[in-house]
């Protein structure tokens, strides 16, 4: 088994997480590294997505991969797996990343050679949702089998996205799952959401998914524009 | 649709949350109801595995049912339909109860007088594990879509419950979900957990745990012994 760097991060000490992570954003734009923080349910298959999404973008992006967890190592070990940085994070219990905490990883990781990093937040539909963790954009996954009332239980995750991709699409005909539903609550959440379906593991929808980072991580890095203003 | 009270709870006044929460479950054993803290993901299949439990023994007790949820009423509206005492408990967006906030459902719900409540749970794995509700016994479930993983990646609500229910069996074969590894990872967290794979669609399993929660009630409200102590 690969072995994966453990780093134990420590809640945050600053009073103003949003200036904080306001920061973090500005150290991003000037080393070039996009910061994506990807969260979800336990289960929803983010790790999963994330090798298939790591294998279509290695050769474009120098890829980096912080893992958080309350415990274990086994998502950063897969993910080491696929040939790309990748560190594991452990919040000493904590439900959620802040700012100083998501800062502590990217030093651990070295981002600032790195064109891409992925945070993989701790799975969770609710405390992530509430901390600004200095990311350029924000993504949370949907599986089918937790099912499409979801944007009505845990609103507000689904407001502070710019992405919902909605996974596990291959086990639809196995469970009561109404997609144009989920689009619907999702887009009364949040009418900016863009929606992605995919199974990673037939691959189905992959492609838009990737192609909208690709885009994302280039505008960022090229300074385009800056997209967060 | 059935119309269903939405109580807004408020976080808890008291300091100490496990002395409250000794208090609750002296006045439930005095009242001879017994409450049970359901626990789990989004998504796991908490209400369905409710619906099912509720058909095997409303004729056997008065049960009620407490649905905590951050906003929407759709789940205590289903219960609703299941001819049982139903409400909506919405937290104002915490993750989680704790006994004050369980003690304020208790009294709205009118437990004194049933013999069974259950209070479904905010769907997080992480949070809801820290507060103690004043709940006789603490269950969650595992839903098979999730991951035979979770025990090492959320230790701590393996450790705090008497009970894993493994949902939704009836896709395992759609699923890489192993129900040996399944066992032995949340046995390592907690060697007295009693394990009922079930499926709430097809019934199988549903007879195990029913029963297991029937002797539960039974001994708590008829006071065979004070299983706490």
């Amino acid at each position: 088994m690969d072995k994966v760097r453990i780093i134990e991060i420590r809640e945050s000490v600053f009073a103003d997480n949003d200036r904080e992570a306001d920061r973090i954003r500005e150290g991003l734009k000037r080393d070039k590294t996009f910061l994506l923080n990807l969260m979800s349910s336990p289960g929803s298959g983010k790790t999963t997505l994330l090798m298939r999404t790591i294998e279509a973008l290695k050769n474009e992006f120098d890829i980096g991969v912080m893992e958080a967890d309350i415990d274990s190592s086994v998502d950063a070990e897969k993910i080491a797996k696929t040939g790309v940085r990748s560190i594991q994070l452990h919040t000493g219990g904590m439900c959620h990343l802040d700012a100083g905490m998501t800062e502590q990883g990217l030093k651990e990781i070295g981002a600032s050679d790195l064109d891409l990093v992925i945070l993989e937040n701790i799975g969770n539909l609710i405390c992530p949702a509430d901390f600004d963790t200095g990311a350029v954009r924000n993504a949370m996954i949907l599986s089918v089998p937790e099912g499409h009332d979801k944007p009505l239980k845990y609103p507000h995750i689904f407001t502070v996205c710019d992405v919902l991709i909605i996974s596990k699409i291959d086990v639809m005909p196995y469970f009561d799952f109404d997609l144009e539903k989920v689009r619907e609550y999702a887009l009364m959440r949040n009418p900016k959401l863009e929606i992605f379906p995919v199974s990673a593991r037939t691959g189905e929808g992959m492609g838009a998914w990737t192609e909208w980072l690709k885009t994302q991580v280039n505008e960022w890095n090229n300074g385009v524009k800056l997209l967060t203003e």
